[in-house]
């Protein structure tokens, strides 16, 4: 867990040094143009290089997605969520992944798109997790018997939830908030141990990230960097109790504007997946995006004349434009900076800083641009968008409130950006008490922790009432089998007999070769029941059970010919376990192993390999009592078996996830 | 959850004003009794009323706790735990309970024990919790079907939970800290919707104590009293970086210390239940126990001679005792106050303002005042004596760190006594990352919060290397079969068939009146698996599997004579429901059953009634297996069968519970 801790930090710091330093050099070039423009009535050049520097950051880290590994696109937290769930999705926690992920994010970042980098940090952390957890599982764990074998994938899963919440302590600085998050959104079996080392390790990320950072901007010791997501602090707000009305319809506005976010993204993620199948088309989608990025930019900036005195915390490019000499757009200032930067500015800058008008559209567009672009096949995150448009629209409502209650002291319009956040941010992702940390630890305030919780808790309870999360909605058009948290209503009175899948296909307690070699090429399914036959092989061939093999130990038999040629005897018990914790977790395919002709009459004795006493269950069990036995315990397969313990069905999650 | 919320609040702010006037009136009494004796060297006056002072209130708590509830004793942590774990601890969630509970602590701490409050009010909160579903159960969800009925004590446990988090909540203003407590401590499967309701609750809960405590206190809509327990705000704290080894080291020892004061517990608690069982002798002891904080408290006050100016902050009941005019002594200021304000000026007084001898000697006393009284008959939390004892140790660090670093900004003792009291209570109780934030909400300051982390973590380690924590430590005692997080160590290869007992009581699907209630009579047993005779009753007499029939159920069909005198078709379905419905939860024993002779040879067919689909396991499953299917879906009794589906063991917690 500690090195879980280091490395996500690191790679955090990595990302987020390179995203720094690419940003500063972007803009920095930008508003020399723009200022060496405005004069010469040039402006058409500078924006060309701002779309160019869009595009080219942008096409890159599409192409990486796109052509090296697609399944590092969008912000990953529906995946990793699908891998605690308990459903492999092949290749979320490869190394290659997370090399991808780390690039794509940096260059989406720079290009200017409205994603965030704290999605991606969470699916990193959740990598490097499951990287250490399989290095240390191979080298240190040899010793162990056979039983640990069948659990690798349970504790690997554990780690994995580490990671995830490291990469959550690394890119909030919120220690709490990470272990809350993979609590909230992943782990279906709680375990003592687990969470104070998975406490741990976040902690140890966050305290690493701020080492790092704090070196690196020239202040070691100061520890003042606590997260990627540096919100600044709140210092001297406080708020009345008569604002909580105030919050709770904020939330409402929050948990509608989430819930049409997701719609709109719902429907156009429809259209991608139906449309936008070739590759080079996904990649001309994400430049049509960072293009349209900039134009809105520029657009906004050119037709918005929203000067502000260059005061005492000016951005850190300031463009002029078309005001005044010590003035700079004020707009402008909002795009040249990361989104994050911009949050942070709605949040601090002092009342009066903005126009209700500029705000608005601001607001309008970036709302439909972070739509749009979540979902392309870029890495990227959702956080940072949601609350950037959150931000806006709460400085309106703060700005609104000051008309209504003039010179009262509470009426801090960075306070209601913040709440305004928060509820975008909860009407679209429906986390509560998980986000309500973060949100806390990210500001270092806990005053307002009251209102937070609040606004949150609405905003999930109106959202929900429309349509699920966006990580959901994702999850479901993944298409992945992944089961909620309680059994179906109104399934009480659904059995096994009709959940499950029959006839099953079964193996003998000891098979020939070929037919094992046929089953696998033929059929696609990853375990079997294993049976003893039928005394009388009439009609109704139910066998009776004895054990669950599954496809890739299969594979391993075949791979290693550990079968003899007579049902004899069978010694190679001590390496077997050598094989097959040496092959995992890349088994090969079938097509890879090779059978002849001769082999195929040979017998192997699947009963030393096979799991004798996996979980079955008669088939009278209603279906909730088998959704809790794979939700609470993780399962992949069920065998179903009859009074006389005779396999009648087979149940896997895909099936129970046909039942809503 | 709103009600729970409510409720839970209200009665902690009942609790926490009666002690607050109670207390009040007790010093002010004292104090002016000791005012009057210095002059007149007749101490021994204010002494002797102290003592009684203390008897009294102590007397009747501990009496209502003895002879009406003794389930009421201690914090009631210990057996929310067990509830929570899915062992049933008989009487713990009743109303009567509460009462006592809630009058009992009062009491104690009125009487001036070393005593908290907080403990139990999460008791308290559970019982509101219970108590709601219940009535919500029986009142609203007459129309769900059987199933339903079989969760019913699944559904009761998750309300607990989240009424022990409103408790927690209520008790430091910490709604955050409540979800992570009842999830550190309890929970074993967690569920996403359930998380945010119980998140909702606390929050509420918060919220209406807050209301009522600031209206209480003249403040109405202030929201400044966030908790029963009012650290103060820590304003102007921050860490340097160097700091962080005194905090692991102060973590060291918390871990030590709070592993001492657990295995003096266990001892002292061993030999209470060895020897102390008369219900007088238990009063008795109390007696003692209260005879001698008030005799320590007044030795302190008379020959430490430790007299301070009364400055700004003096604290509400100064005595002057042989001190100058103008001047109190120190430590008669801590002894008159409740633990908790105590803990507040530890915590909060400016530096300079206590000698070290006097803290180190009240150091000690208090430690083992605390140890001898966790573990009394009273109703007692452990929290705030802990916190108190950790700052007292706390404060010392800090004057040493300020002899070291003389005038050094950082160097605070208010801080380190901080740390001290979360390092003493880490190793006492060994929670990490809920206390962590229980801390962090309970004094509004999130800057320490990495401080706190470290060190709650370390005493974690140093103490878990010793002794259990104190609650497990007490589960223990109680002999209740608690399961661990995980399965014990080197268990794979042991099996079923070592872990089960058998023969199995069973009774046949079709069964005599006279064979049930001669077997209801003679085993206690709860749970008896329902089975098809064998064919040929040979030796062997395994019988097929056919369900499992709860003690409860054969009680309901004795007692409403749900038999024929044939084996018939049965027609009562539709009101079985109903009778065992309306008997939950309180069965009558088989004793209050009467069957009369002629009854006995009728016969019931059990199928309607028993659960037609229990989770079984194979015979040739292993430990872990077992462990992991009653520690993950809750099980009480799971039914071991053999490969012809026939009933051959039968495997209940207690079973489990041997192996560790
Ligand atoms: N051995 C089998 N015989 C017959 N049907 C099966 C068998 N295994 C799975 N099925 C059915 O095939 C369908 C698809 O199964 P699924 O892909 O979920 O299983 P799997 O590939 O074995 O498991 P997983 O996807 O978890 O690797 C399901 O309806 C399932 O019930
Ligand atoms: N029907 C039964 N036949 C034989 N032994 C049983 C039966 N039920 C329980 N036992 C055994 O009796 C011992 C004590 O059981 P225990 O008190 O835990 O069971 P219970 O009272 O049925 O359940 P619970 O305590 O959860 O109400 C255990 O070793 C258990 O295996
Ligand atoms: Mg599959
Ligand atoms: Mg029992």
């Amino acid at each position: 867990m500690i090195f879980i801790g280091i490395i996500t930090a690191l790679i955090a710091c990595c990302i987020d040094i390179a995203i720094e330093e690419g940003s500063s050099a972007k803009f920095a070039f930008l508003k020399e143009q723009v200022d060496k423009c405005v004069a010469e009535e040039c402006l058409v050049y500078p924006f060309l290089y701002w779309v160019l520097l869009n595009v080219v950051p942008v096409v890159i880290g599409s192409a990486l997605v796109v052509y090296i590994e697609p399944v590092a696109a969008g912000s990953g937290i529906p995946q990793v969520k699908c891998y605690l769930n308990g459903v492999k999705v092949p290749r979320i926690v490869r190394i290659k992944t997370l090399i991808v992920k780390a690039v794509g994010v940096t260059c989406s970042v720079i290009g200017g798109l409205a994603v965030g980098k704290e999605g991606p940090m969470i699916h990193s952390g959740a990598v490097v997790a499951a990287g250490i957890s399989q290095g240390k599982s191979t080298t240190f764990r040899r010793d162990f018997n056979i039983f640990k074998y069948f659990r690798e994938d349970h504790e690997k899963r554990d780690f994995v939830s580490g990671g995830a919440a490291a990469g959550v302590a690394a890119a909030f600085g919120a220690p709490v908030g990470g272990v809350l998050f993979s609590l909230e959104e992943g782990a279906s079996f709680w375990n003592q141990s687990l969470t104070w080392r998975i406490f741990f390790g976040s902690m140890i990320s966050t305290f690493t990230l701020n080492v790092v950072l704090s070196t690196y901007h020239g202040r070691p010791g100061e520890l003042t960097f606590a997260g990627l997501l540096n919100f600044g602090k709140f210092d001297n707000t406080s708020y009345d109790f008569r604002e909580l009305p105030v919050f709770i319809v904020m939330g409402c506005l929050g948990g509608l504007s989430g819930a049409l976010f997701n719609y709109l993204n719902f429907k156009l993620t429809v259209f991608r997946i139906r449309y936008i199948t070739k590759k080079y088309v996904k990649v001309l989608e994400t430049v049509v995006v960072a293009a349209c990025t900039a134009t809105v930019g520029m657009g906004m900036i050119l037709y918005l004349n929203d000067c502000k005195p260059l005061g005492e915390d000016p951005t850190k490019y300031p463009i002029q434009m078309y005001c005044a000499d010590g003035q700079y757009s004020a707009v402008g200032s909002i795009w040249f900076q990361t989104p994050e930067a911009s949050v942070r500015s709605l949040f601090h800058d002092p009342p009066g800083s903005h126009k209700l008008t500029s705000i608005l559209i601001f607001f309008t567009f970036y709302f439909f641009l972070s739509c749009w672009t979540y979902g392309l096949s870029v890495s990227s995150g959702l956080f940072i968008p949601s609350l950037l448009t959150g931000a806006a629209w709460g400085r309106v409502v703060g700005m609104g409130m000051e008309e209504l209650f003039p010179g009262q002291t509470w009426v801090d319009p960075g306070k209601y950006a913040l709440i305004g956040a928060a509820a975008q941010l909860g009407g679209v992702v429906r986390m509560t008490i998980s986000l309500t940390v973060i949100l806390i630890e990210a500001t270092g305030n806990l005053t307002l922790g009251l209102p937070l919780m609040v606004t949150l808790l609405t905003a999930k309870w109106v959202g929900d009432y429309f349509n699920e999360g966006i990580y959901d909605t994702h999850i479901q058009l993944m298409g992945v089998p992944i089961l909620g948290w309680e059994p179906p209503p109104l399934s009480h009175n659904i059995y096994a007999t009709e959940v499950m899948s029959c006839p099953v296909v079964t193996f003998n307690s000891v098979e020939t070769v070929g037919k094992i070699a046929d089953v696998l090429t033929n059929e696609t399914y990853n375990g079997f029941p294993v049976v003893d036959p039928p005394l009388c092989p009439d009609g109704r061939n139910f066998g009776t059970f004895r054990g669950l093999i599954l496809r890739s130990q299969l594979i391993v038999v075949l791979q290693h010919k550990l079968y003899n040629e007579t049902a004899e005897s069978w010694s190679h018990k001590g390496f077997t376990i050598k094989y097959f914790r040496d092959a995992y977790p890349r088994y090969p395919t079938i097509q890879q192993v090779h059978v002849s002709d001769e082999e195929r009459h040979f017998t192997v004795d699947l009963r030393p390999i096979m799991n004798p006493a996996p979980y079955t269950c008669l088939h009278n069990a209603s279906l909730p009592r088998l959704f809790r036995l794979f939700r609470g315990l993780g399962l992949r397969h069920l065998v179903i078996v009859n009074d006389n313990n005779e396999v009648v069905g087979m149940v896997t999650r895909k099936d129970l996830a046909r039942y809503r």
